[in-house]
């Protein structure tokens, strides 16, 4: 099952993908769609319904991020041997946690807003897990049970912000910072979440193209590992590092996004991004 | 004002305090104390009622902590000159950001819980600066007029797991590591936020002792600075670093908190908080 929500921005209304990939109104079955509504019970619900008999969504409406209320937005750093090896950092003994300030969640096609004083935005294509009920201290054997799904992940970065000091955080939570989607796809719909193509263009060259069975540690030993040190909640979101090929690695030079520049990136059945780069407002 | 929240954990009822210290019941004129309920119209309409005309509370309820749904809470990290010095890090440059799971916020009373695994566990008072509208890129000579008020926080960390790889987000967000409160207590009640004496106590003998007066960066500047990097909306919580005197500085070596010890602590103005500490439970 595929679960997003559609229409501006704050007003966003549950939706389904069909069997054609017809987008289905979902709001007169559903207000919204938070980590309440994506609990085994309600997403068995939610499976049960002939989503043919549901409202077929006209035109091409802006898509929010698929879930409301996030309520921690975890990342896991240098997750892929070969990024940590262009980010010239040792391969971590156990995941990197860190975390993304959930005011950045937005969109998959949103514009990505280069902040005031930034000068070096990076694109980062990740696998995100989303987390369906509540995990602590859960086993690796028993962890993907906690997740309701995958959905797929910008982790867009201000490498001026997060290198300037010690902590990352500053630099990964800037406001457009989390694009996440098109979908929630159920973990039902994906056979072996380790092993799923993923891939980034800048402008219509490929500069990422990696696959999830090269990760340093993999979704069942990232939820274990987290859940051992806060309780996972449903509709936490923990998104699982990048393979290689950031702009931050790149040689001779790095190369940072500019206005105009238009990223888009995709992970096998889960979907593709566009995001467009503008300048920020002042103000 | 003092406002709070009152009696079991997830059950809790908006609370004040009025002029007698008495805790008065405000859950007949509010369901709820949330980011959206400490704007500056909400204040204003709170602040007109004659607390002596709602109900007291008789008894000593749990206190949990005075604001439910916050979305993110921040911390700063060396703060304090002599905290850096006794952490034997550089005073930074630029106010160091870092998060904590909001899974962490608790009462001000509630025990402590150590996490399976940890072995230094530490304590932190500070000041917490609690937004009440929304900041993005503002001065810091307008900041203040985006805070609702103030509250006393534990910044409680797991050493061991703060230092176990770059990032300290692991350490500072397990269950239970945030107690706020007792009170939110509004911008008017404080003549001066910079000059708050602060304390700390375990089983009894004084460990920190300090004044928000030395801190690096003051709280309009943090929120000013913070607000470049992310937006604050009402109800985020930006905790502002910690004084001298933490176990992990003590010599001739650090001293952590085991089961059985009583944390013990204040601001001035803001009242005080008492956790016991505990052992986690297995599963």
């Amino acid at each position: 099952m595929k679960l997003c929500r559609f229409g501006p921005a704050g007003q966003e209304r549950p939706g389904m993908i069909d069997a054609a990939g017809g987008l289905r109104d979902l709001s007169a079955l559903k207000a919204r769609l938070t980590g309440a509504d994506i609990s085994p019970a309600s997403l068995s619900a939610l499976a049960a319904l002939d989503a043919t008999k549901l409202p077929l969504v006209q035109g091409n409406p802006r898509l929010g991020p698929p879930l409301e209320g996030i309520g921690k937005y975890i990342c896991i750093g240098l997750n892929y041997s070969d990024h940590a090896a262009e980010s010239n950092l040792p391969i971590p003994p156990e995941p990197i946690i860190f975390m993304k300030a959930v005011t950045a969640i937005c969109g998959p096609d949103d514009d990505t807003v280069m902040p005031q004083g930034g000068s070096r935005l990076d694109w980062e294509v990740e696998l995100a897990i989303v987390i369906g009920t509540i995990a602590r201290n859960v086993t690796r054997e028993s962890a993907l049970d906690h997740v309701a799904g995958w959905c797929l992940a910008n982790d867009i970065s201000e490498r001026a912000f997060q290198m300037q000091s010690p902590q990352w955080d500053k630099g990964k939570g800037c406001d457009t910072f989390g694009p996440l989607g098109p979908w929630l796809v159920t973990r039902d719909e994906i056979a072996d979440v380790n092993d799923l193509d993923m891939w980034l263009d800048v402008n219509g060259e490929r500069r990422q193209t990696g696959n999830t069975g090269t990760m340093i540690f993999d979704p069942a030993t990232i939820v274990s590992y987290v859940s051992r040190f806060m309780t996972l909640m449903p509709g936490d979101v923990i998104a699982t590092g990048t393979p290689p090929g950031v702009g931050m690695g790149m040689k001779p030079d790095p190369v940072w996004l500019k206005p105009g520049d238009v990223v888009e990136l995709g992970i096998e059945g889960l979907g593709r991004q566009r995001q467009t780069i503008r300048d920020s407002q002042p103000g």
